[in-house]
């Protein structure tokens, strides 16, 4: 897969759109860097940065909680990702919380 | 609405996810300023900051396919926003695409 057509931003990083392939629900919004975007592609499961760890993060290396990728898009400008998911446990967020938009807006 | 918590990055962006309320496609991801999210919230339509023309971006102005809110949420981080809303005319991409993820990578 030739991922050179992406856009990563001043810090190398590609923002993840993470939707649940069962019923749409977004899970999650993480970022990539070019290593950890190669690394879901090869593995087929979802890698990102930890911005706060400062390190590649496997998500549910530690929790259980992977995220397998049916199906992945990026967007018309070529500096976002969408990536749909089977959710291991059905819980992404590290709240326990299937997904992390809980806190309502509106 | 105190909006006091949400976390905007150094630039004073914070990106929000765009879902169809209808059938959860989702439709693109864009970045807010505070400004265009409190438009956002006092007018329920999808304001933006365009990156690229530096300036606000009432999402549909000039191509009348507004975004009209039906629900937000920010997420556990308070650093991203997702909006439920109904696409007026069925067109969120600026390609004439009804959304901007139509690349595929997997």
């Amino acid at each position: 897969m030739d991922i050179s057509k992406l856009k990563f931003d001043e810090k190398g990083l590609i923002p993840a759109i993470v939707q649940d392939e069962k019923d749409g629900t977004v899970l999650m919004l993480a970022y990539m860097n070019k290593e950890s975007l190669q690394k879901t592609l090869e593995t087929k499961e979802m890698w990102y940065w930890s911005r706060s760890r400062k390190e590649l993060w496997h998500k549910g290396a530690t929790s259980g909680h992977i995220q397998k990728v049916s199906e992945m898009y990026y967007d018309c400008d070529a500096d976002a990702i969408l990536a749909k998911v089977v959710q291991v446990g059905d819980i992404a967020c590290h709240t326990g919380k299937r997904s992390c938009f809980f806190n309502r807006l509106v």
